[in-house]
């Protein structure tokens, strides 16, 4: 697994009337502070292309649907450099968060027939300065293969 | 409106492919830190009765149909005792974070015709010591009425 990448499974509370599903608490491995939570719809098979963050952590929890993220290390020095990876989320197959550290490239499709809702707990606040962006073909992957 | 109570318009960012929905940034109002990040699932017409949280501070938005949230105040001593508000969030008719303080009663119902998310950003991670619970009857209220 890419270095600091990390994926935790989450606990869902069956509860009369409509579950509870857990997402992230203070005390968890991968939670670095609190910046922002905010959510993100992704209509279907429609890939977000890469971006990278430099300082912020993402915190990402896919509440609706069912989302393919690629993840993608070229850090200078990384045990991982060069590798990517992918991970499908969603309530109902794998609910688990993904967490994914500063300055690793990440994109993410939609992958359910109606539109899909990720939440991305960061550390810090929304910040265009430190995003870089990259087209969908600038990094290579096989998005046409499920 | 009850004292401590908050309803602060959020905003959605149109995107290519999905748009952004703003949730909770560590330097709005009503954020008082950060324990937990959950969400709870509601039935169409389903009512999840009264809760009084002690200590925690919960910010409520509404990312999935449409919530009724009711809260009712008997604090001795507030200047709002015995006020009791309704407020009904969605994201497509009234895209708003609710905050409500420690020592207030909440219940809410799902009024989509399916079902509905809210997402909780707590300022202590759960506990389940902190809360006491009444049955739907024991605060009055005139759920059948929209």
């Amino acid at each position: 697994m890419i270095a600091g990448v990390e994926v935790t499974p989450l606990k869902i509370v069956s509860t009369p009337g409509g579950d509870v599903f857990h997402g992230i608490k203070a005390n968890d491995d991968g939670f670095c502070g609190f910046g922002e939570a905010y959510f993100s719809t992704i209509q279907p098979s429609i890939i977000k292309p890469w971006k990278r963050h430099n300082r912020m952590t993402l915190n990402l929890v896919v509440i609706v649907g069912c989302i393919r993220f690629v993840v993608h290390d070229d850090r200078a020095g990384s045990p991982t450099q060069g590798l990517t990876e992918s991970y499908v989320l969603g309530p109902h197959t794998n609910y688990c968060r993904l967490t994914v550290p500063p300055r690793v490239w990440m994109a993410f499709q939609g992958l359910s027939d109606t539109h899909s809702i990720l939440l991305n707990v960061t550390d810090i606040p929304h910040d265009p300065k430190e995003v870089d962006r990259r087209t969908l073909g600038e990094i290579d992957y096989p998005w046409g293969i499920q």
